[in-house]
C-alpha cells in the first residue's frame, strides 16, 4: 500500500466554553520518505477523551496545551505499513500518542506494540487509559470491599463502565448514573448494576439516590462533577472514599459551577477525597493489563464502543463526549483493521 | 470546703440557625452525698467548642446529640474537693467530659488526672482536644515538609494557633487567616506567621492569597469552610493536602453555602482532602502530649486563652465562637485554681 499524503486535525482556535466545529481544522501534508530506522504507521483507531478539553486551553495543567495551528495529539492504535526499523516490522500493531492524524512517521520512540489477539479498539478503552484510570481509581483509592455500596457517575462511559463491572466483581452494591434511559438500561441489564439513575430525569438527586443506596454510600467514583456529589455527601457512610477522576460537566464552564454545599459532611464522616492522574502510575499498567485483559478474554467483562468513522468526523466525535453521545468508549475508526 | 448545690447549663431548645441565649438555661441541683468510692469534683475551667453546635441539633452525627432539658456536656478541668475514692485523692486535678456545671459526683470513670505543673487551662486548649486535633491533622494528613507553604484558616483560634506554630517549627512558610487586624497582628508578631490575611477586609480572597503564597500552596488546614477553600484550590501545588478539621462558618446555616467552584483543580493537582475526627485517634494522645507539652515547657510554643468568668456566662462564651470573639482558646473560668 502506498500513500503520498495524510490528513490531520489541527487546533484552529482555543475554544471559549463548549468547543465548536470551527475550533478544529482538517489539513493534509505529504508523507515523508522513511529515513533508516523509521516506520510509517497508518492509524486504525484514534481516541477522543474529555481530558483533551484541558489541552485545548492555555491554562497551565498537568498535560501540555495543544498549540494553535499545530496537529492535536492523543492516543491511537495503528499498523506499521512500511518499516526500516530493526524490530518494528511491517504489519505490527502499535499504540502511540499520535492520534488526530491518518499516518505518521516515527523512529519508534513512544510506540508500544500491542497484542493483536485482543480487540484493537479496546486498547483505547477498557484496556487503555480510560480503563486503567477506572481500575486504578477504584482499586487504589476506592479500595472496595464486598457488601459496600459504590456509586459511579458517568457510569455508561469509557471509564465508568469498567468501574461498574469491577465493583460487581468485588462484590459491591453498584449504583450508576447516566444521562439517558437507554444507558441506564445498559447499566442494569448488561453491566449488572444494581440500580441506575437517569440524572437528567431524576429531579431531586438526593431523593433519587436515597432508595438506591439503602445502607449509605461507601465509595463515590466521580467522573462528572456537578450536583451529584452534593447528594452523595448527604448519604456517605463513615470512612467513605471519593476518587476524583474527572468532572466533565465543568470543563466548558468559566467560572465552573458552585460546588457542594455539604462538604462538611466529609469531616464528621472522615471522608477521603483524592484527585489523581493516571500518568503518575504507569508502572502499574502491566498489572492492570493482566487483570483486566484476563477478565476481557474470559468474558467476565463487557466492553462497548461508540464508533465514528473518518478523520473528518473526529471533531464531531470529541464534541459528542460533552453531550453524552457515547455508550462506552467513543472511538474514531480511521482505517479498516485489515489494513 | 462545703457546698450544698451546684449550677449547670441545660439545653433549653434546639437552636434554629445561630444559637441564641434563650437556647440555654441555668438550673441548679443539690450536690448528692458521696457513696463509698466516689469523688466530688469542682470544675475550675470548662471548654466551649464549635463542635458542640452539632450536638445541640438532633442531626445524626459522630457525637451524640444533647437532650433538651438535660445538662450539656463538654471538656472540663476540675479539682477533687471530697473523696472516698481509693486513688483519686482530695486536691487532685482531673479532666472530664462533665463541663457546663460547677460540681459533679463521679465514680472516677472517665476522669483523667492531669499534671498540675502545666497551666491548667491549657488542657482545654493547646494540650487538649483543640491542640491534639491540630497536631494530628497537620502531622498525619498535612505531612508538612520544610519549605512548603501552609495556609491555615481560623489561624488565631484554639486549633489554628497551634497549627501555625507547628508549621513554623517544621520549617514551612505559614499564612494564616483571621477576622480582625488584631488577630492578624498576633499571627505575624506573636506566632511567627509569614503573612496574615484579614478575610473580612481582604475583598477578593484569591488576590489576597496569591502574593502571600508566591510558590503556591502545599497544605491547607481547614477550620472555617466557605470561600477561602475556593481561592486555595486555585493556588494549590501538585500533591497538596487539605486536612478538613472544621467548617465553623457553615454550622449555623441550613442549607449550608454552596461549595468551591474549583474542586476539579483537585484532579489535575492530585489533591488529597481528608476529613477527620480526633476521637478516632486517642491512642496518639500520649505522643501528642509529650511533643506539644515539651514545646510548651521549653517556651517554644505560645498559648493564648480568652477567658470568660462564671457559669452563667458560659452560653455567651460559646456564642462568641461564632462571631470570632476568641483569641486562642475560649475558656470559661468556673472557680479559682487555688480551690
Amino acid at each position: 500500500m502506498t500513500t503520498t499524503s495524510s490528513r490531520h486535525v489541527v487546533l484552529a482556535a482555543r475554544p471559549q466554553g463548549l468547543p465548536k466545529p470551527g475550533d478544529f481544522r482538517i489539513e493534509s501534508a505529504p508523507v515523508p520518505e522513511l529515513s533508516p530506522g523509521q516506520v510509517l504507521v497508518r492509524n486504525l483507531w484514534m481516541s477522543v477523551d474529555p481530558y483533551m478539553r484541558g489541552r485545548m486551553s492555555d491554562r497551565k495543567s498537568y498535560a501540555p496545551s495543544f498549540e494553535v495551528g499545530k496537529p492535536m495529539e492523543g492516543r491511537a492504535i495503528g499498523r506499521v505499513v512500511r518499516s526500516t526499523h530493526p524490530s518494528l516490522k511491517e504489519g505490527a500493531v502499535v499504540s502511540s500518542m499520535l492520534g488526530w492524524r491518518e499516518y505518521f512517521v516515527s523512529s519508534g520512540e513512544g510506540l508500544n506494540p500491542v497484542d493483536p489477539s485482543l480487540p484493537l479498539a479496546a486498547y483505547l478503552g477498557v484496556l487503555g487509559i480510560p480503563g486503567f484510570t477506572g481500575w486504578y481509581g477504584l482499586k487504589m483509592i476506592g479500595k472496595p470491599k464486598p457488601g459496600e455500596t459504590l456509586v459511579v457517575s458517568g457510569a455508561a462511559g469509557a471509564t465508568g463502565s469498567l468501574v461498574v463491572q469491577m465493583g460487581k466483581i468485588v462484590g459491591c452494591r453498584v449504583v450508576g448514573t447516566a444521562g439517558t434511559d437507554d444507558k441506564c438500561a445498559y447499566l442494569t441489564k448488561e453491566l449488572g448494576a444494581d440500580a441506575a439513575i437517569n440524572y437528567k430525569k431524576a429531579g431531586d438527586l438526593l431523593e433519587a439516590l436515597r432508595p438506591a443506596c439503602p445502607t449509605g454510600i461507601d465509595i463515590y467514583f466521580e467522573n462528572v462533577g456537578g450536583p451529584l456529589l452534593d447528594a452523595v455527601l448527604r448519604l456517605v457512610n463513615p470512612h467513605a472514599r471519593i476518587p476524583l477522576c474527572g468532572m466533565i460537566s465543568q470543563y466548558n464552564l468559566d467560572p465552573p459551577d458552585p460546588g457542594p454545599r455539604y462538604l462538611f459532611s466529609m469531616i464528621g464522616n472522615r471522608v477521603l477525597m483524592q484527585g489523581f492522574i493516571i500518568s503518575d502510575h504507569l508502572n502499574l499498567y502491566p498489572e492492570f493489563l493482566a487483570e483486566v485483559g484476563g477478565w476481557l478474554k474470559s468474558g467476565r467483562l463487557k466492553r462497548e464502543e461508540t464508533v465514528v468513522e473518518g478523520l473528518e468526523n473526529a471533531p464531531r466525535a470529541f464534541l459528542g463526549l460533552f453531550s453524552g453521545e457515547n455508550l462506552g468508549k467513543m472511538v474514531v475508526k480511521l482505517a479498516p483493521e485489515s489494513t
